[in-house]
């Protein structure tokens, strides 16, 4: 029978200025949720460090290796209901680059480390790009495709983690304030809700609260399920808050609609024309877009 | 300078037992248009036909071929405001099979003629399935990309059509209301949103309204900007009424997003590791998903 488990998004308030009490937070933060049942816990992007950076040196100082004391502490906390985490990190790697990681974290130590790929605004400054694709992660509760905040306005990447098998997706995120006023619905909302949709699967996006130096954030953590409703949303302007909501991740594989179609069963790929991915040896659009000129 | 024009979409009530008055339903609605000054008019999906057939002698008998009066009609529409009509039609092609087909017509004819990829439900039992891409047409307002309501759930497909250069994404359909009421927004405004969103285009989906044959449709047609922003949307409820709304199309060819992203340039192309095209000659997804599972 397939489990119904409880997610969670632990929705917390990072500072920048204060590194170890913001990795304290997020684990606590992730602590409660276990206890209250949560068998997938997502924690925000950079949990550990905060996100507005002044300077590359600041951000390497918060940074810490995936094999050290950040993630064996989550293990530690998942260990305790078996649960697993997602969280974002300001991750020291092996290289002695400075990465925007998410870490996916069970019991039995860390599963797998995504280095975010598309890099937002003067994270370039800080970070190093990831070299390597988003990964589908087979926990105990199901399969979870890992990406990171503006990942999520790349839809080959998030179609891409659906069709190789994830069942949810999880997203660590800090989401800065949209400025523009006339935007109906916080973006990742909407975002979460579409690829949900899309894809036939459960989406947790897990954002910040709070301000740093100036900089607001939209606390617009959200949990949808596979028909693209919102199962839990933080409240507009909630700060610290977590999110939890029951589902069966596994009914994420049943991909069809309606009684003859099937999202993935009903794709065309052969007309696709436009290859999305470098598989085919181009990875950009073409120079010259595919127009009729007739 | 990038000209502001009106987009229109006429959201009709074709009656499958009334082809003919469906098609002048069509044209007469779209006369009002370019009489409004609209210079992109979208007709919903089998604009001419209605669209619950009993059975394929039924969808052929309202069937039409493109070099025949219905286009040469729309033509004739578009040539008084200098309009480009992207319009849903049952298409008898030239090989003798039935099509569920949009046309792109302006003054000078038929500039494309595509035929859904993408069938729903019965659609199957009276349409042959296009065997092209969507099409991008070049046109005196801008580049068009063209597709057919549940297209609009294959977001590659989309993508696509953004990548081959299209700044406006016009999709005639014919949208069942939903039978869960718990879906919290038309499922056509959630994805022309977030498709607008992501690749920073136009999208302007026409829908029809009323009833047929006991099928109520949702009259959910919607004009939404790059940004993602709902310009204009039927009432809900509504079954015939046009949308207009003011837009520079052009605009859509600028991709950036804050002072340091653009949403194309910034793909990592090379780490969508699921080839979502044929082109690596492997049209489907994995068998075996590509999973983490140490």
């Amino acid at each position: 029978m397939p489990e119904t488990v409880t997610i969670a998004c632990c929705q917390t308030v990072p500072d920048v200025e204060r590194p170890e009490a913001s990795a304290q937070n997020a684990r606590d933060a992730l602590r409660a949720a276990v206890a209250s049942g949560a068998r997938v816990v997502v924690l925000p992007e950079l949990s550990n460090s905060g996100y507005i950076f002044r300077s590359a040196e600041e951000a390497r100082a918060a940074a810490v290796p995936a094999a050290g004391e950040l993630l064996r502490g989550w293990a530690q906390e998942a260990a305790v209901g078996d649960a697993v985490v997602i969280g974002g990190f300001c991750e020291l790697g092996p290289d002695g680059r400075v990465y925007n990681s998410a870490a996916v974290v069970d019991r039995e130590g860390v599963r797998a480390v995504y280095r975010k790929l598309h890099l937002w605004n003067d994270e370039a400054s800080w970070f190093t790009p990831g070299k390597a694709p988003a990964p589908v992660v087979e926990t105990r509760v199901g399969r979870i495709g890992v990406a990171v905040c503006y990942d999520l306005e790349f839809p080959e990447l998030t179609r891409g983690l659906a069709l190789a098998g994830a069942e949810l997706l999880a997203l660590p995120m800090n989401w800065p304030r949209e400025v523009d006023a006339t935007v109906q619905e916080p973006v990742p909302h909407l975002l979460a809700r579409a690829t949900a949709y899309h894809s036939k699967v459960y989406v947790a996006v897990c954002d910040r609260g709070g301000e740093e130096r100036g900089v607001g954030f939209q606390g617009a953590s959200a949990i949808v399920d596979p028909a693209g409703r919102m199962l839990a949303a933080a409240h507009p302007g909630a700060a610290a808050e977590t999110l939890l909501a029951a589902g069966v991740i596994e009914s994420a594989r049943d991909k069809r609609v309606g009684p003859r179609n099937d999202a993935f069963a009903d794709r065309r790929a052969e007309h696709y024309s436009t290859n999305l991915s470098i598989a085919a040896g181009r990875a950009d659009p073409p120079a010259e877009p595919r127009v009729i000129t007739t």
